[in-house]
């Protein structure tokens, strides 16, 4: 079976935005089996979009669509491919009642337009949309199968995972499982370096790695008959990779690193605080970013100004006049300070020249410091990438939560307190 | 003149990658007036890629390629479009010797394959590659432009810009210039039925509304031959616009919210901090994700726990018995409390339900209070979201910013504090 991947937006032939969503179906795609020939872009534009689906109908088995499902009049996509697969359209009423209560939920009167959005292809399989309003459908005709997915990828995302893979899934006949082994510390070639002989040797698992924003991942995919057998097939070549890789495995099929230090934490019973400077409240962010983490994360302070850092963080004017602000010394007093005045077991400091402006000669953009202290011992770590604000910032991050796992969770490393 | 973009790559319909080059491209036709009607990515298949190129042959006037110009057997492209465009493959002897250099210098021998690299449709013009070993070129036939550049962003980005872009701008003789009206506090359907009279009216300068996270924007596109008179066709519809809009604009061609707020705060002298509960730290990044931002923000403090509240922000033991963490009452005296202890002039308080857990029959999940103080005076909303906990953050930190922009700078509002 093959697939052809439309998407349906101007802002992408306007370059406003890049087709995420592309790729993200096509790995999903091809961990099903199921190659992808051709993926297109095409405008809000009738005639335009009529012949790009007449035009994968005919080519592909499989036409996947994200985007033009929204309210508004240069939406097209459902009535054009009803039209090109000979389906009438229909309202789907549970549809209609979601959105109608999504705006009474937010207190907005829902305009008459958004109607449009419960209006699908009879009798498809509705994809409900728990992220956004409109809802996504499949359907099959002519011997083909369609699927529609909206296009903002906070949406398209979650759905074709949530709804669109498992539908297709049961079309391919087989059965795909991956496991996602998540590193830190670790670059993508230097993993690859690590792994370069199993890759070579293995064909079902396979091992493909992967760069993410400031690490990297390998994962490993089995094809079997059953869940149970490619589990099977699994489970001795994780534990290989995971020798392979040692302590730079944060965890396997984890969320994010966030989420491995706060159950980390959860289980000691330990709480945490931190104290931002560079890191704004990035850092706070993203432990809050999971749910529940009021178990174990009192609070923090973001510093950006000197008084803070003395007034709340009991940070020394001597220190910061003789060593200034970006130095291992304040990160330290930083990490201690919070910890005390929030009453936290573990406390955290970072303090850097995120840029683009603000560097010197001998504190470059880029220089971060990071100290973890916890029950009257502390660690710090020096940290420099020219990677620009955004990613010095998340680096430094993630660089913080690791020194909490490596310090106090591990049984293998060295950097212990 | 339209263009069509073809990315040839196996890797893209794989998703290992995702296709930048499209967006850079069409950014940059975009900005010469050139409309893209299609981008198409197509693998190292020979039957396909012909097909592909015929297609934009006989529907494009510019035929844009990235990719497939390197010197192994599956790289096509150069071959391929030749044939369909009736040129034939000469060797272009100055690009072999560069190729030669190239291996010289980095005392690799050359394989024969790379002289396939050098070999080009006849008469074409080419483009020196500065940046890898493989040559771009352009050339006219059957009354199209055809332009090859090679797939790697960091050969693609720079060839484009020296190369490509001014060998279209001879050619464009038009021009094309947008502006972007940035809105809060209206949803994207809402926008479209205020400007939707317009919208049917309007040729040139068109207008599209287009939805981003918790907040939306309209563009106007104006066609001229030069920039100025586009610009001299926006102006007025961009007034009209921003009139049909009201205080929902935040700004024209602005980056952010968070933007627009500190270039305000930056403009008065006054100096802001954050207390946050439920966003966990998501404004202050926000408000940090600003370069230069140490103009005016001081620091926050994110209070996850009811001791935080009060010990850092003096939020009362009794209010917090009383009526509980999520409540105006409490939005306010944190609010207040973090402007007094940061010795800030503005403060924000956040205190709410994120979720998915912690909701009740009374307060459920979704529901935030925001305030904000300002030298004495406070002013709260309530707000409920249906979200999820990403969203119901990203929309309280949101509405925390709107609602300085509307009760410190906007002159219009009845919101004033």
């Amino acid at each position: 079976m093959n697939a052809e991947l439309i998407a349906v937006g101007t802002e992408i032939l306007l370059g406003d935005i890049v087709n995420t969503d592309a790729q993200l179906i096509s790995q999903g795609l091809s961990e099903l089996g199921i190659n992808v020939f051709y993926q297109t872009v095409v405008g809000d534009n009738p005639d335009r979009l009529r012949h790009v689906i007449e035009t994968a109908r005919d080519r592909a088995d499989i036409v996947i669509t994200t985007g033009g499902l929204g309210p508004t009049l240069d939406d097209l996509t459902k009535e054009t491919l009803a039209a090109a697969f000979g389906r009438k359209m229909a309202l789907h009423q549970p549809s209609l009642d979601r959105i109608k209560d999504f705006f009474a939920n937010i207190g907005r009167e829902m305009t008459p337009n958004n109607e449009k959005q419960a209006w699908l292809p009879e009798g498809c399989t509705v994809f409900t949309n728990l992220w956004g309003t409109a809802p996504g459908c499949a359907f099959e005709a002519y011997g083909k199968h369609v699927l529609m997915l909206p296009g903002p990828p906070r949406e398209c995302n979650p759905m074709w995972k949530e709804c669109a893979m498992p539908y297709l899934y049961k079309l391919a006949g087989g059965c795909i499982v991956s496991r996602n082994i998540r590193v830190f510390g670790l670059g993508e070639s230097a993993m690859e370096d690590r792994l370069h002989d199993m890759m070579e040797r293995m064909t079902n698992p396979t091992i493909a790695p992967y760069a993410k924003v400031s690490e990297c991942f390998a994962r490993v995919t089995a094809k079997a008959d059953t869940t149970e057998a490619a589990e099977k097939l699994l489970e001795p070549v994780v534990k290989e990779v995971c020798g392979l890789l040692g302590d730079d495995v944060y965890g396997v099929d984890v969320d994010s690193l966030e989420q491995v230090v706060g159950d980390g934490l959860r289980q000691r019973g330990m709480t945490l605080a931190v104290a931002e400077s560079c890191t704004g409240g990035l850092l706070s962010k993203r432990i809050t970013d999971v749910p529940g983490c009021s178990d174990y994360y009192l609070g923090g302070v973001c510093s950006y100004s000197n008084g803070v850092k003395m007034d709340l963080l009991d940070v020394k004017k001597q220190t910061l006049d003789a060593v200034g602000a970006v130095s291992p010394e304040v990160a330290e007093q930083m990490a201690e300070g919070v910890a005390r005045a929030l009453g936290a077991d573990v406390g955290v400091g970072i303090t850097g020249v995120a840029g683009p402006g603000g560097g010197t000669e001998e504190k470059p953009t880029g220089l971060v410091y990071i100290s973890i202290w916890c029950r009257g011992r502390c660690h710090t770590r020096k940290m420099q990438s020219s990677l620009g604000r955004d990613r010095v910032r998340n680096q430094a991050a993630s660089t913080a939560l690791d020194m909490i796992r490596r310090n106090l969770f591990s049984s293998k490393t060295g950097e212990r307190i």
